[in-house]
């Protein structure tokens, strides 16, 4: 006798899991289709990092140190524990909370990842049940609200502007929840403290504190509430001083704040090595779960970055690509200036880090792929990527007016092309009837 | 007002989700904790690779080639896409099935990972919504069983024997499934299909024809079903000819054979290279869920394994592994002959390859960490794998008197030392009143 298809398949030949449904139709994967159809297309989409300042010298002296020492190779060469060498961990503690050694965690608390995504998926699995809400800034990063949708997140949006979410409006959305019951479903604020992906905006000192007390208030009243701090930009400062880390403002913070971070932007997404200090008691059940989906990430990767890190070539490599972006940063804004400062409605923030510039148009251009932009965009050569992609949907509007410029891949010559062929097209669409 | 805790949440300080309290537990944390309060512990235990054959001057060879070319070592630092380097996948393809040309897969249909177990993690995740079933071999890898309880899943074991996993067994199990009306939940078959772990057993020709007979018949009749053939230990052979793989020996067997690979046991764990072939249907989906995952695992280690293939390293290099292997393997039967083979009750499989020896004792004897032989040995320092661990628990019994050996790790000396012990343990286990 037939039998019936699973309920909720997707497809008949298939019987997929519901996650795999809610993983379905991510924009990237659109976005690359659809960028392969235009030849001499410049992208100002993709987050890759400057091919031409990756550390390849670098890399072969510290291969050639790695090779030279057969000990080290070995153990590089054979597997290490769920969270990752200890050796580096300890390492990296050191060099990452050197301003603020009063607050350097205990390595024992830091999982390691093939890049800080990874990490992100982790805390995902582990602290979302279909339902649960994580709060995030709108617009915020794009890929996570992806993989919190993969696993039944509800995400509630907060408005943020060039410092970043807006404490008053977090309290406002806070309370909502509050009032509806659902308190109890909050699971984590997500912030990308510094040159945030999509915006370039960083939490400003002030509101980090508010935000450490707002989150200290809600527990002492509702229970478990995290923050993950995602520093995926922090090394790309151009301007200005570094702002302390969350709980290097508040020791007591390490309870509640996750901080990620990842050298994938500022030393090599290939090698790939990202990480998480995490609160003491959630360290055994994400490595339980860790020790479920690859029992620890590459070693190899982790013993070649220790090297980078403790023979001071990341430290040496650090102002190469500063100074490198910084430059793409200044060729993107002045571009801008140039194709856009007069046009009415449009304006864009101006970022002291990080690979984007956050651009918003007079609000009835729609830059989704389905409006004439986006069309108009592509036929003259430039693709970026649509900001709608970037907000929540509940809390706050949907910005359908608004674009995230990379410029981290092209060089100047591109960024400029590229913000041209994006003005002439933002021309076009404008002057059509509304 | 005070609100109440998450339900299910296992912690007051934290708030879990179902996933997270379904990872928890994980035996391998546990054996390593009780394992770390003995000293001068030989560990019969870990599955980990033989330290003294990994190929330490091939890897620095490749990384000399690799560092000596820029283009391609500045390729290696940049991202790739989700599925991984398409220049290694179609290498790894050709090198793969060099022995059955007319089933080598389209690269397209193959997704890299670090390690094949987190390909299994994928696979999980894509296939299984809570209380699907999936079939496997009683014993079988007890870590993919944590990865499966970790999504929900129901286990159910077979039957099996020196050949692997018996089809007639497999049979009666799914006519039992299909009667209690079940059918339609059953998403998948796995199968380690050479020298499995944990007990060395290889799936013969005539089983695999069979396999697919059956899982053919059962889709022609119920839908989607997949085999997963874990190809893990598939170039640790140290006797005999290679069998086929699935779908070489039905080309149609494609639409319905996943055939997962590592180069984790035959090169390196910590360079960590992975592999799953899949039905053309499903990549895009895998893929979609991998971008929220990791957006690809770590592209330096693919180039870096291309190098090893295409250099012809792992050719050179696999027949001193397999010759070190096959001494230690040798060394485990000699000591088991010398020291048990005497023993009334025990008895143990001599597989022709991988890294695992399954022992069975008398039916009394419960080697569990709650019975007296762990204690015993732990006492006398060896430390071996419960064996009720690679029960699936529903379909079959569960071996509460059965042990995995691991010989990889140890050498000759330690192995004959450790089973010395071990013997040792079962002489007082087994002569105490029952």
């Amino acid at each position: 006798m037939e039998q019936p298809q699973q309920p909720g398949s997707s497809e008949g030949s298939l019987a997929l899991s519901r996650r795999a449904q809610l993983a379905a139709g991510q924009p990237i994967g659109r976005l690359m289709a659809e960028a392969l159809k235009y030849p001499d297309l410049v992208s100002l989409a993709a987050g890759f990092v400057d091919n031409a300042t990756l550390p390849c010298d670098a890399t072969v002296r510290c291969l050639r140190q790695l090779s030279s020492d057969s000990s080290l190779l070995r153990k590089a060469l054979q597997y290490d524990t769920s969270a990752g060498s200890e050796a580096f961990r300890s390492t990296l503690m050191d060099w990452s909370y050197a301003d603020w050694p009063d607050a350097r965690p205990d390595p024992q608390d830091v999982i390691l990842t093939a890049g800080s995504n990874q990490f992100l998926h982790l805390l995902a699995e582990a602290l979302i049940d279909p339902g649960d809400i994580v709060i995030a800034a709108a617009p915020t990063y794009f890929v996570f609200l992806g993989t919190l949708r993969g696993v039944d997140a509800r995400i509630v949006g907060v408005h943020a502007d060039e410092d970043g979410m807006c404490m008053e409006a977090l309290e406002e959305q806070l309370q909502r929840i509050e009032s509806s019951g659902d308190a109890a479903r909050v699971k984590a604020i997500y912030t990308v403290t510094e040159f945030d992906n999509p915006a370039g905006s960083t939490l400003s000192l002030q509101r980090r504190q508010r935000l450490l007390e707002i989150v200290s208030r809600w527990r002492r009243k509702h229970g478990p509430l995290l923050i993950l701090s995602d520093n995926a930009y922090r090394l790309l400062r151009y301007q200005g001083e570094s702002l302390p880390p969350l709980t290097a403002i508040d020791p007591a913070s390490r309870d509640f704040v996750v901080e990620l971070g990842t050298f994938s932007k500022s030393f090599s997404p290939g090698i790939r090595v990202g990480w998480g200090v995490v609160p003491a008691p959630l360290v055994s059940h994400l490595l339980e779960m860790k020790s479920n989906m690859d029992f620890g990430s590459p070693h190899f990767s982790q013993v070649l970055m220790n090297e980078v890190l403790t023979t001071g070539e990341l430290d040496k490599h650090l102002p190469v690509i500063q100074a490198g972006y910084q430059a793409k940063l200044d060729a993107t804004l002045g571009a801008l200036d140039r194709e856009l400062g007069n046009v009415e409605g449009v304006s864009w923030r101006t970022p002291s880090g990080g690979l984007y510039v956050w651009l918003t148009l007079p609000s009835h251009v729609d830059t989704s792929e389905q409006g004439a932009l986006w069309k108009c965009s592509t036929e003259r050569g430039v693709l970026y990527v649509p900001g709608h992609y970037c907000f929540p949907g509940e809390g706050q509007p949907v910005g359908r007016n608004t674009i995230r410029l990379s410029f981290g891949v092209q060089p100047a010559a591109g960024i400029d092309e590229g913000i041209q062929r994006l003005a002439s097209a933002i021309d076009e669409v404008t002057a059509m009837p509304i």
